[in-house]
């Protein structure tokens, strides 16, 4: 799984039509610094993350692996948020 | 899920049989700033996207998960159109 | 799908059994220029595609979804052959 | 598969039911020397590894298909620790 | 499919019960020189390559469609062998 930090939700008005009523977050993957690098993506979030939060991310097939996501056109999901005392303060 | 700008539409003659009537993006995917960065990439639109719309590109098996795809040899949709205000705007 | 510059084709005598009879390519990622870029990889044609063709390429199961590809051991199907009348002459 | 050093454990109160009473570890992917680089990233363990260890990852739907990962939300799956006399004393 | 250089076997004395008995080989992708570039990563031999072979990987579900290796926790098999003259020789 990714390790990726929350950079705000997603708002897309026209979206498919199994995308609707899905929180979608912005997210970037961060470098063992915790700091965000690389290109932004998007996904689901089955677990109540918010900004900054520093999140697992499930990609592929996993991430149409929990009970709200499956069968949806959706190739990546946050599935869990790290409990790591720094993760706030550091690599900013 | 991937966020790309649409670069424009992809005209090919010869495609493979279940490919014909489906509408083909060219995409890039964009950086923090919302600027096209890295390899272009092509991809089924389900969702009306035109010229310089930011979008979600479902990818993998995802992409066959929406109506109008499934069982096709694609491995990336475009699924969603953000509404970013600033998005037309910035990162050119 | 990769958009993609066709190389030549590759000679591999010893292969899997179910990658016999099979045409493969050796293809290169092209840049926003269409020029050639990134590591040389492998695909099954499927649509005719010879030596300078700008390709589609369907990656992952997307490759095993076209009619000659079903349940083979191959991640990339050349799917489309792209019309852009610059392409030969841009880019290298 | 990945080959990956073990940087340590991970710590997740919140996570997908789905994922309770797994052991995952942070991990990163070594270059030809060993040395750790890349982003890092979480798998899930199957194989007892711990901090340093060099490690095999199956990626993708892969991760699933050990005795103890099958249906789960993971893409990544520690399923092997490499024997390499000189792995925990070169490339750091 | 990946191109990529057997650079050695693999020990692993400590793998998933369905890794047992299956030979692994250490790769590096090529470059258009075909020299080893990337990080190494792991496949399941299918045809008998050795060292310095240059090899067609199969990654992902692909590498679980050859008669051997079906059903196993990989993500990557080697599937032929290239008949490159060159091969052995060039971008050392």
């Amino acid at each position: 799984m990714k390790v990726a930090r929350v950079m705000g939700a997603v708002v897309a008005s026209i979206r498919d039509e199994r995308l609707k009523g899905l929180k979608l977050l912005l997210l970037r993957e961060v470098d063992a610094a915790w700091k965000p690098v690389g290109m932004p993506f998007v996904a689901v979030d089955t677990v109540g993350a918010g900004p900054d939060d520093l999140t697992l991310v499930a990609t592929g097939q996993a991430a149409c692996q929990t009970e709200r996501t499956q069968g949806l056109p959706i190739d990546a999901a946050v599935v869990a948020i790290l409990d790591l005392p720094e993760a706030k303060d550091r690599g900013r």
